[in-house]
């Protein structure tokens, strides 16, 4: 036997093939010439071209055939060669500039034989961002554009192994970090000195652990984090807030967030702490969050529509009148986007499915008291779930001495 | 007198309703009956409310005789309330559940009377990210929209005496941020290590200096920040690289970006910076990069069009046989997007008007052996520019002993 290494922690090329064909399954089965996607995840899950969306248009074109490029600015151009190996890499000089770039791309699309036909897209042009200004697909194209955003969602729904491979990566990173934020957390401290700390030292040992197999091919940075996003005594009652410079209190409840993109992928984990202890009212409402968690975990199970899951736990809230402090829906899915779909939400009767991961983290929030909120992400297996993140639940575990 | 304080570091309300008054009229001289804003940039411009962009729609909405709202998913309501004051605050339950919360809008829209008109929106519904599906604007509506982006863009691209303010302080903590980076790169050292220690030693200095003050209001992050993006010995050649944890060596060159959101605005500060020395080819190609920055801040003037600054950049490196070393245009805008327009592209034919702030940015990129950039931020003036940055530019104070 020839010894074995530690695996990649990235995808295979084989996994992207897979990955085209079925979108190019698709398109030829609607009778279209090909497909065209901006999305920087889109691009990213079918190429391997991670890169910072700019006003500068970046595209994945395929042709129904099968004939892949990518379309890029003339800056990006070694960048994409290096991370994709596609043999096609087209590109127009730079934006707006003269000929605009969309109509540099006709030419790729006329060179992969799509110039024609009818194409599908995730979007009918470039979007208007950063101060992006551009024609639609359809206007530089003469054919109306069939949309296949939904199909590309489909698909990125159901992660491979290798995808869970890496988001459990993920996972081991941002408990390090939870676990020195939460070491590190005490009355006096702000949250923007903790959460640096934690972050810094979880990333150092992980690029220290892992070495060159790291690579967060994430837009949105690197390295392993944990915080409180704002979310930090009556704060913490605003579940997506923004960060300030907080200092902690005895008696503040806290709503934590740790993070790490792994080859793209995210994991989440989030924990409801104390400092010192609560009031006998926050205790209820910290033992009817675990409630309501482990409510949801019981009902998610491959089979089920995901509303299912999201009523389960409303159900709970109604049966125990908590609905006041109700705000948003049970969970959603996770993968090369920190949330997508589908949604653990009683409007999503989208089928679950082995192979789907998702967060779950029902929330009760009391203005005058504060959030309480676990996020835990898990992987739907053949029958029921696998917890992917595995910090302490509990009360005891999660309160910081004052 | 009376006592004078420290300015706010935040836009004022008067301010606010300013902006929104300009936009009114042009709804109103366009025959329509309000506007539609969704995208997260927008909406903080005309309100205030800086929040993550998530699947959950958004909106700003205004109708021609000015009256306000909010549009926002219920876990948002108490963070929009606080951040813009607005009366009305309007919310769906959750994405997606049932109603969809485009068809929720609709109430909003007959409560400004505004459903039984042509509108305007910056795009026919709300965008596709992060797994949101759902209907366009004009499918909910029944009347075609109006877009209206290009003329928001318009209004953002004059900056205003406090805008100009927001971005001079972020200045001010980039320098440091960048003045850190610099003293703590060595050989052997690595970017991720340098960055980290770098940017949170500014970060901690401005909140302990800006005190309550602070407020990034920037979906990206808050406090200052300097780093490499990868872009590190012949790394550097790749403008747009990501982070990765590259250690530095002798004669490695390096680009650097440090930046600072304060509430909301953004300025931009790169260097390039070299371990040791350079051969006497980098120091030609640093000699020329240096020269073109001059040559577009000599161009960079009221009246002329964004091309013409561009062009003349091109003209200095045609003159000097460098086209084989460009891959990017001159500069572009910035505000409350780090890239946004106009752009200083040979394409772009908008007039330069005082008020503007762009980035002046040439670059020369020589695969073996490096990028070659400095970006600065400048005002347009009356009759010429005057620079927000001020971070020293020369070779020698931008040489690490090695």
């Amino acid at each position: 036997m020839s010894p074995s290494f530690s695996p990649s922690l990235n995808i295979a090329p084989t996994e992207f093939a897979e990955r085209a064909e079925r979108l190019r399954a698709h398109v030829a089965a609607h009778g279209l010439r090909g497909v065209v996607l901006f999305d920087n995840y889109y691009i990213l899950y079918f190429s391997g071209f991670a890169f910072i969306p700019t006003e500068r248009p970046v595209a994945f074109v395929m042709s129904a055939d099968g004939e892949k490029a990518l379309f890029v600015p003339r800056l990006e151009v070694e960048h994409a060669q290096a991370q994709t190996g596609f043999a096609r890499v087209d590109h127009y000089v730079e934006y707006p500039y003269d000929p605009h770039p969309m109509h540099v791309l006709r030419d790729t699309l006329a060179a992969l034989n799509m110039a024609a036909g009818p194409l599908a897209a995730d979007t009918d042009g470039y979007p208007w961002i950063l101060g992006y200004r551009g024609p639609a697909l359809s206007a530089v194209t003469g054919h109306p554009v069939t949309p296949v955003a939904a199909h590309v969602e489909d698909l990125m729904a159901i992660k491979s192994p290798a995808e869970v491979s890496l988001i459990r990566e993920s996972v081991t990173w941002s408990n390090l970090a939870h676990r020195l934020l939460q070491r590190y957390t005490r009355a006096g401290a702000t949250e923007t000195e903790v959460s640096a700390r934690a972050s810094n030292e979880a990333t150092f040992a992980m690029l220290d652990a892992l070495g060159g197999r790291y690579a967060a091919q994430s837009p949105l940075g690197s390295g392993a984090g944990a915080g409180y996003r704002g979310q930090i005594g009556r704060n913490s009652a605003i579940p997506h807030a923004l960060e300030g410079n907080i200092a902690f209190r005895a008696g503040d409840v806290l709503v934590t967030g740790a993070s790490t993109p792994m080859w793209g992928y995210n994991s989440e984990l989030e924990r409801t702490m104390v400092v010192g202890g609560l009031p006998a009212e926050g205790e209820r409402l910290f033992a009817h969050m675990l409630a309501a968690q482990e409510t949801a975990f019981e009902a998610l199970r491959p089979g089920a529509p995901c509303a299912e899951v999201d009523r389960a736990v409303r159900a709970y809230y109604q049966r125990h009148d908590l609905m006041r402090y109700w705000k948003h829906h049970t969970g959603h899915a996770i993968g090369l986007r920190y949330h997508e779909g589908p949604f653990l939400d009683a409007g999503d009767p989208t089928v679950i499915r082995p192979g789907m991961v998702f967060t779950v983290e029902p929330g009760l929030y009391a203005p005058d008291l504060g959030g309480f909120r676990h996020s835990d992400t898990v992987l739907v297996t053949g029958d029921g779930i696998e917890f992917l993140t595995y910090y302490p639940r509990d009360l005891a575990s999660l309160t910081i001495p004052s």
